[in-house]
């Protein structure tokens, strides 16, 4: 009985506790919703999105079903007729694939990168990717690790580079909050290291992967060569194999490697961006967008790597267009190709805007992952982004219960051509802390996705676009 | 050569949107640092905790090689033996086990849920996990659904309950931004279910478990009695097992369902709080306490829920520590026993409390994940509150580079005893998400945590209790 009552007795203990906890509770992004009809509004986009929302199946069906798909590929062909074939079900106004021609760089037999020890058994290999936009190539050579631009010179003034693998191992800097900023600190070792390295007789080079995780997946990348010095190899190496070739570099002095490339660049290939709208009502000709890119490098599922803008950026009209707004601005989704390996789609998109005298009046990029929304970046030209953020700043306040805060400062790769045509220019930005884990690497699959992190996103952008074309900027 | 020539010019595009995507950029939670010294210092507890913290190597330890730790089960015990080891480590001024009893039920063999149907091979099993504190017992009855707590009234009074299985199928309500909400909203269900069943002469409960995903996983959690009616047994099944049974119910009109459930609640077993404290040179008698609870469910390795927390609360105390900070108050760690079913640890932490006549100036729980950090709610007695929050809230603009805000409201289930002692309470609150996706299922495991999220966490306390500790309240 004793046991009863104090069963009872916590089972009190315990209800309060759930009470204040979960009833009173922290709510740090659920405040008392403002009644007013902008905010009775923003409700129901983030209820649709969470409860009907079509992001994640079609996530899930571009991932497993499609998967990878870089520019020029036969599945980048097939995403893009899938992708166009979903905006055609909606009842837009019009859905229309833009052409452009875009770079076909293929990886080939997968690339070996290997310690070369003094006997067989002494030999072993390192996880590797080549960069895209590599040559390939089969190199042996000795090693030589550089850390900083400053160090690299010092080596190659001094002809120690000459006939050697160069080594990049400058890593992300753990300490920076924001993941983007730590990658913006080392990525250029790999986009423009190889002919750094190859001014001085470098012969190839190997690349510390762009992650914070000491993990043996190695994450891939854009890079491009300098037409003033010699092409050479380049390959990037997962943070494990990079710990352990510079510890023998540490220990023995020396380490020699082999490293074959079997990738090569194609003749450019036509493809598409894929386009659906809403026309507007009163002012057809101001566009407002919502997009990310379509192609992905070519492991992996690109799921947050853009699988998940696209689709955001599809769900958003979808939502829009069912709950019947109808907008006084185009709005306009815009499912970019070859942002990662060479912009072709991204260009292309400005150029005929530009072309058929479109103003676009915002342009939202979602090309930071799926994750959990944090808020929006905000930039534009010079001259015009004070006023335009002034206006749009005045809906922060609308977000505060979804717990997003905007920004002045960055946007997206896709849309960035559009900047000098005057509008303004936003980045959708989720929590960042996951992104590099996977972010061009094998393990950027589907799995990695959360729903309703992925829905949150995609109601931001609609609310904002809401906000924007019903108040103008 | 063209084909170079563009290739270098899309390197300068390409650099150029890195510029402004990676360097102007978003920062939606790293704003230039103010450079006073309490932002000098705070920068340092998050440099430490992302560059040398020891939270995540410890959790691995926790879940890998102690696994899921129910209050009285050897591995409980060996998970106190061993946190106590690793604070034994730190150099605190004292490290002891602060003893309490605590409820002791055991799942026994798997429990086996299935639907009769007519035939043998029509017959087939739902995944399920029998309910903490459920009575064992083996049951074959027909199921009844129950959606609502006036349904079941009505269904009890019309005398539809006696003899049959409760099917409670409320799910979590998607649209709620913040998941406990949700969670608050249907946990009533598993926690008084039973007795409310019994009470009309139904014979066991199933109840849909508290998670937003649809998967096959089931989601353990505590229940209790009232001791005025009969003891039933009490299980929950996974979303898709609820989501099936409700089909049949619907298309065939009844369901025939067996349980065997076979736990049992033994004699109270002795177990321990774990603390561990850094003596304050000033004001020793006033404790600022950082905790979370050690005890997990029998399933899966209790990585969330709550073995992030009190890895986070066991850094903390060691960030400091490293840093040679020596506090005005006392602080201390506390890893608290039974929380998940029973609450003994905390409660008799606020007895002794009380004993000793400290005064629990502040009392800060971590027990909603490893996530990213979003804030911090806070809570007390009426008549402090208001005073205690004023001054609080002082220090939120420190966080802002962190993207942590203050609430009020909420702090966490092992601290709550303490409230009448008339301290702050607070609750640590990371992104609720994904929370739920795990709780008190066999997914929640040390691979759902990321390393970087539980080390911000870390920081954003030990920020937040330097700061209680250098002002005062």
């Amino acid at each position: 009985m004793k046991n009863r009552l104090s069963r009872h007795f916590f089972g009190i203990i315990r209800s309060l506790t759930l009470y204040f906890v979960f009833t009173l509770s922290p709510v740090v992004h659920a405040q008392t919703k403002a009644p007013d009809a902008d905010a009775v509004f923003i409700d129901r986009i983030y209820d649709q999105s969470l409860t009907n929302g079509r992001c994640y199946p079609w996530l899930e069906h571009l991932c497993l079903q499609i998967g990878h798909r870089l520019s020029g590929s036969p599945s980048a062909a097939k995403a893009v007729e899938w992708s166009k074939s979903m905006l055609d079900t909606m009842g837009l106004d019009s859905v229309w694939l833009q052409p452009c021609m875009v770079p076909h760089w293929v990886r080939g037999k997968p690339e070996q990168v290997r310690v070369i020890g003094s006997k067989k058994s002494s030999s072993f290999p390192l996880a590797a990717l080549a960069l895209g936009g590599s040559i390939g190539g089969n190199v042996e050579a000795e090693v030589v690790e550089v850390d900083t631009w400053e160090q690299l010179e010092q080596l190659g003034v001094a002809g120690k580079l000459k006939g050697k693998i160069a080594f990049y191992n400058r890593p992300m800097d753990a300490t920076k909050i924001r993941t983007f900023e730590a990658y913006g600190g080392c990525v250029d070792q790999r986009a423009g290291g190889a002919s750094k390295a190859a001014k001085y007789g470098a012969v190839a080079v190997l690349v510390r992967s762009m992650t914070l995780r000491l993990d043996d997946f190695p994450h891939t990348g854009s890079m491009h060569y300098d037409s003033a010095y010699t092409l050479i190899p380049a390959a990037a190496i997962s943070t494990v194999a990079a710990e352990k070739l510079s510890q023998i570099l540490r220990e023995q002095g020396h380490a020699k490697v082999s490293i074959q490339l079997n990738c090569m660049t194609l003749p450019d290939e036509p493809s598409f961006n894929v386009i659906g709208e809403i026309r507007g009502t009163e002012r057809p000709n101001d566009i407002i967008i919502v997009g990310g890119h379509l192609d992905s490098w070519d492991i992996g599922q690109g799921a947050h790597d853009d699988g998940a803008g696209v689709m955001q950026s599809m769900d958003v009209i979808h939502i829009l267009k069912t709950l019947g707004y109808r907008p006084r601005h185009t709005i306009r989704c815009v499912l970019f190709m070859n942002e990662e390996n060479g912009l072709r789609g991204g260009k292309a998109y400005a150029m005929e805007a530009k072309r058929k005298g479109e103003f676009p009046l915002t342009s939202i990029e979602t090309d930071a992952g799926g994750f959990t929304p944090r808020g929006f970046g905000f930039e534009g030209e010079e001259a015009v982004f004070a006023n335009f953020y002034q206006k749009v700043a005045a809906f922060e306040p609308l977000f505060e219960p979804y717990g997003l805060k905007f920004t002045k400062g960055g946007s997206g790769a896709d849309i960035g051509p559009l900047k000098s045509q005057k509008g303004l220019l936003s980045g959708y930005s989720p929590d960042s802390q996951r992104y590099f884990d996977y972010h061009h690497a094998q393990t950027d699959t589907f799995d990695k996705v959360n729903k309703r992190e992925l829905e949150l996103g995609t109601a931001s952008m609609a609310a904002l676009i809401y906000l924007i074309d019903k108040y103008g900027l």
